[in-house]
């Protein structure tokens, strides 16, 4: 039996613990995806971590202080006068129209042409990368990725039993050679691959940026091997000096599908987010999003749609990029003052700097460590499919103050330089206790992510 | 091998329209559970049926404007003042602590006690479906439903290739004898069941609420049989007389997922729902929400709670009962006089009254006509798996004015009366023109459904 073949999670012996235990008495009734869906290692210590008094650099979270509330609540009084009962009611499953023609002019900053009609409103960005998984993914296809990459896209492409494979970046982002070099190796195996994830513009979590003369190559090898690339620009509009070349989107509408957010420019809050494909699969799109949720919240869409109409959200964008900016020059700062037997890359945007500790350090093992000394980070694993990364390490600048971020970097290099005197008394980083180091891209709580 | 047997939707003979066409570059990408993600045949019509001067008696949108919206926006007001940050800002993917205790409040109207840490909030109940199938469903899987079902549960589980086997229903619901022999009968087939999905209190589609007596042997039958219960409760507070029986969840917490939902006893614009789940589904139930959207928006969820610290939501249900009453009361006197030769369920709570045809009609065949006539409703066929449901139609009460009401009832009885004519004249079901109807459990566009 074909089912019986798949579920093999469930059988007696080397059940993982993510799918559940004896306790659980629906055990054996789970779908074979859901083994896919584990709590993430680290979760019991980001709980931790979120007392007050420990500085997380672990977070994804916008500073959202940083918008003027009067700006939200006005909007939020229009709508509820003028709009009332639209607000409050059922809407279309695809989204509301007075938005999705404000979203182009969002995406035209980026370079992007595209129709209103081809815009699908989606529960923040991170469920129009769920629908796009549903309708591409079938048990053993295979997702090409940078690696690191994004952990809950990862989270998602492994609960449609979808395999991951990392190809590597460099600072100039993803590298073509290495991509054409992987495919031809995943074909000459058999697998099927259905698409590129990418984040081409200040990656999460490596804070690279794929560079100008790269993106059409990229796009030429996506193409050339029938691969849809599936764009995800969270950060793009918040850079900090110079802008970042236009969206791969910008280059081709028809193997391109692009995923956008207000979570990053506006507020996370709402959850409204989109996605951006060719005809045929926006009409798909609409039909996953109307059976997984009917249709998006009418009353986040309208908000939204009037602070775009009426507030001057082009500076609030600047604003954000004033506050990441002074954030990220002082955690590169304090990373030259306090950690220089370390290395990093110096995000131009986004919200993230990605850490490579000295040979012999590993990232998962100090962390309860440094949540002792009262700092807190991602794990390098935490980003890959394939066990690497346990000599990384993500470091957000996006939440926390300045002052903050000045204190964790010394927190940090406390943690480093202890585990550094450990290794020099004992040796090799294979004799350390605690050392061992495994492949996880589970979740961490949401708003660590 | 295995995906290519799956995958036999996209060979080249005897494609279903439904999972593209060779205008579609990305047509053999698609996953196999994409074939099950169709739109409906009758949604052009819906389109035309949404014109102002048709009378729909086909959406399920509550009447929310008899919701004063000053209660929203003053709880929104207070929201933004005391809580802006929070309110803008990602939170926990299981929801709002606060409001989760609140749910309980909700709850215990049906007798539900439980534990708010069993309780996920979810983007209205509806994903939570989603989010349960996700976990639950393998392909093959059977789901076994009331034969009428809610349509867009319907198309969730087709979207995960689950089977959808209905139980008929009488005028105190779902038949346990019946459904005794259909568990018998799919074991013996080696049929693989995963749950029962129920609406035992003011059914949608069919009105009718399940007995008292019957619950607890609905239960026990599902317990001996290892089938859990997925009991899906929009409507059980919206009753018109006495109180509908109290919730199948009261009656058993291990075997039980419960749904409930914010749209229809308070608006759907928030897009907020809810599960009460076993801990082991729970925590199962918390990474899937995660994973699809991070998190429920803390916006929605925190003007709701508010709402429910400082209206008075147990006269606004109240109010809405008083609305759905007197429409429910105008459709069935409006039955009476236009329709006598029709049969309908009167139902005690809910939106919505299901009406059989004479001998002979078919409800689908005869939508055209009724638009044309300046009346919608929905056929029955989009309320089963199997093909059945052509001489029904559903007529929703929730939405249009007593006056519509009248209006679109009058107008109906023309088109049927139309139909009986046509009938005597040409003869017997088979012969009239476009007649055929089939299995169509596709969905309306979601503000229909």
């Amino acid at each position: 039996m074909i089912r019986e073949k798949k579920r093999i999670h469930v059988t007696q012996q080397g059940r993982p613990s993510s799918s559940g235990n004896n306790l659980d008495p629906w055990y054996s009734s789970y779908a074979a995806r859901a083994a896919g869906l584990a709590a993430s290692e680290v979760r019991a210590l980001f709980a931790v971590a979120s007392r007050p008094e420990v500085v997380s650099l672990a977070g994804g979270m916008p500073y959202v202080s940083a918008l003027p509330e009067d700006l939200v609540t006005g909007a939020m009084d229009r709508v509820m006068r003028e709009q009332g009962p639209t607000a409050l009611q059922y809407g279309s499953g695809q989204g509301v129209p007075a938005l999705r023609e404000q979203i182009l002019d969002v995406m035209a900053l980026e370079g992007i042409s595209a129709s209103a009609s081809d815009i699908v409103v989606t529960t923040g960005s991170q469920h129009a990368l769920e629908l796009f998984s549903k309708l591409f993914l079938d048990p053993g296809d295979v997702v090409i990725s940078e690696g690191p990459s994004y952990v809950t896209a990862m989270v998602i492409f492994k609960s449609y039993q979808a395999e991951i494979s990392h190809v590597p970046m460099d600072d100039d982002g993803l590298e073509p050679e290495a991509l054409r070099q992987r495919i031809a190796a995943l074909k000459a195996e058999g697998k099927r691959i259905k698409f590129l994830y990418t984040i081409p513009t200040f990656h999460n979590p490596a804070g690279v940026t794929l560079a100008e003369s790269r993106r059409a190559e990229i796009l030429e090898i996506a193409k050339q091997n029938d691969i849809l690339v599936l764009e995800d620009n969270p950060y793009g509009l918040l850079y900090f000096d110079k802008e970042p070349p236009k969206a791969l989107r910008s280059l081709d509408e028809d193997g391109v599908v692009y995923l956008g957010t207000f979570s990053k420019t506006l507020a996370p809050g709402f959850r409204v987010g989109w996605a951006l494909a060719p005809h045929a699969i926006r009409e798909k799109l609409i039909l996953a999003n109307e059976a997984a949720i009917l249709c998006p919240s009418s009353f986040s869409q309208l908000v939204i749609s009037e602070y775009l109409a009426s507030a001057d959200w082009k500076g609030q964008i600047e604003t954000f990029r004033g506050v990441y900016r002074e954030r990220k020059q002082t955690m590169i700062a304090a990373l030259e003052e306090h950690l220089p037997m370390c290395t990093w890359t110096d995000p131009n945007g986004g919200f993230y700097v990605w850490l490579t500790l000295p040979e012999g350090l590993d990232s998962k093992a100090m962390l309860p460590r440094a949540v002792k000394e009262l700092v807190a980070y991602t794990p390098g694993t935490a980003f890959y499919g394939d066990g690497g990364g346990a000599q990384n390490m993500r470091l957000s600048f996006c939440y926390p103050t300045p002052e903050q971020i000045r204190v964790g970097i010394r927190r940090l290099a406390n943690v480093v330089n202890g585990e550094l005197d450990l290794l020099q008394t004992f040796g090799g980083s294979g004799s350390l206790p605690g050392r061992a180091s495994s492949s996880n891209y589970n979740a961490p709580p949401p708003n660590m992510s």
